[in-house]
């Protein structure tokens, strides 16, 4: 196992004050928890986000913790959910008495913690909802779900989201416009070359040496299938018609594209993929409004790419549009 | 070889493109060449600033042409110098009236092509000066330099000197402050695992499955030396006693931070070494006034990193808190 750390029990600590002391202008920890909050923690009158999870996935979430996207974030120990206390601290030291959103990605844990810190919340007078992303078109249940995975799909959802709660739309509308968003966004990825969580030291599947997994999830769970590697056209297309199967586009409808790096694929590589992506797409008649290309949501060091799509209406578009300044994801 | 790409002779064509279908807010290509400038370029009356070298290194440089950073960058094969007929192209597609700066690399092949085509534009009566980027203290001469080389670093001088231009200096002073910015940056890099050149198919260098890279180059090129891998707290306090011991820092000095991801590091490791450069710095008394973390310049999928520091006077924080609009830097 190759990584820069310390120990392997201390990466979550010292990788969350790395990020602190790197942003302070965005970042403060809440005392004695895992929690980044926004720096100008709680926004009087403003709905607020919390997301969250296990650890690994960075950018995800802390990266997005600033105007325009998170009011919080809480990280798990590596691909392991955050506990419910831990959540509790993030929705309180963020509640500006407009109520809290939670933004989940669909895992077991994640899903069954986030709802217990809801409960917890709400027992002491906070108002909080909870919206469900599931936007990984691969499998239906995985290792870790009933139903669809959350991955990279979150990020839109973070973006257009956390737009509306800073224009001032009320909790229920912020729920509205998540759930619109998670309704219209599709995910699939795949990789090359697996990742190793740095209490295991080995990696969690194996791929051969000219294979590559389709359908993979971010916690280094297995794909839907091995295949020999193909090209970068070739990969584009199969991920692409997995999501369009899925979600039934038609001509001149409009698209947000993301093409996410996993953590160990160059930006050479993903610039290739969106090449094709916006080739396919073209051919179809179905428009792209915007292009995110980069490393979002990520599995530590494994190299790979999945492709997102967001269908656009005239609301959606505005909201992903809007000024957002967070570690990760800046917009002016 | 596992990469996500086509032919190997493609990947830079297809990376361009890819990147224009990304970014058209931002950039457009300069026609019959692997240019991209600034969409809305020439800026009329502002000095223009055109950097570049090999591919491979993205965001490195056309991932900073935008607002407040480059009007151009023009990108040659992997790792390999574009040719001065290209750079010709960039200074003319860019050059506003107020003349161009070219921000060169220190490696043999860049300083060679540029300045030809420095000489073929100012011919043409283009005003063009040039700077050379040599932030890299691991070795005084390397195997495609005469004297240090350029690597991260370069990108705040991508930084400094846009915001200077964009304020409209003109271009001795743009000149000025970008010799300034070289004159007070220091970088040095380390990696776990080299990368591998398409067009070659195997790695330029091998790393023991045990060790480490030290002083390593961003084109594949070895280090000064080889060690059993070190923790993060002590690669980070290696990489910053080298650099401290080349630019003499004192007590109260104020320094920007770069903590750069060579390609295949996870954002969590880079992270973890901040919280030591933090550390160290803090206990040297030294102010940090701004970090910044993630990948920056990167050679494919090399993982590793490098830690730059550029000591600060008030012109040059003034500049690198300007706003910056750019694929792949963004500030508010």
């Amino acid at each position: 196992m190759k990584k820069i750390i310390n120990k392997s029990e201390n990466v979550v600590e010292e990788m969350l004050e790395g990020m602190v002391k790197a942003h302070p202008q965005y970042l403060k920890r809440v005392e004695d928890s895992n929690v980044l909050v926004r720096q100008n923690s709680p926004v009087k009158g403003k709905v607020a986000l919390v997301s969250g999870g296990g650890s690994g996935h960075e950018p995800a979430h802390s990266g997005f913790v600033g105007l325009g996207m998170l009011d919080g974030a809480v990280a798990g120990e590596v691909f392991t959910s955050p506990t419910p206390e831990q959540i509790l601290k993030g929705i309180k030291a963020v509640d500006g008495g407009a109520g809290v959103l939670l933004i989940i990605k669909n895992y077991s844990g994640d899903v069954m913690n986030f709802e217990m810190a809801s409960e917890l919340a709400q027992m002491e007078g906070i108002q909080v909802e909870q919206v469900i992303v599931n936007d990984d078109v691969a499998v239906e249940d995985s290792t870790y779900t009933v139903g669809r995975r959350g991955i990279a799909g979150t990020i839109l959802v973070h973006k257009i989201t956390g737009a509306a709660a800073e224009k001032g739309f009320d909790l229920d509308d912020v729920k509205r416009v998540a759930e619109k968003t998670i309704k219209n966004v599709r995910t699939m990825g795949m990789s090359l070359i697996p990742c190793i969580v740095p209490a295991v030291g080995k990696p969690s599947f194996e791929i051969g040496e000219d294979e590559m997994e389709i359908g993979l999830g971010i916690h280094g769970e297995p794909g839907i299938r091995k295949e020999k590697i193909k090209t970068a056209d070739q990969i584009a297309a199969i991920l692409l018609n997995n999501i369009l199967d899925d979600m039934k586009l038609e001509k001149d409808d409009e698209v947000a594209v993301m093409v996410n790096g996993l953590g160990g694929t160059p930006l050479m590589e993903l610039y290739i993929v969106n090449n094709e992506v916006n080739k396919l797409l073209s051919e179809k008649g179905i428009k792209i409004y915007k292009t995110i290309v980069g490393d979002y949501m990520t599995s530590l060091e494994m190299a790979g790419a999945s492709i997102s799509l967001l269908k656009l209406d005239d609301e959606l578009k505005e909201l992903l549009d809007s000024k957002a300044d967070t570690p990760a994801f800046r917009q002016l």
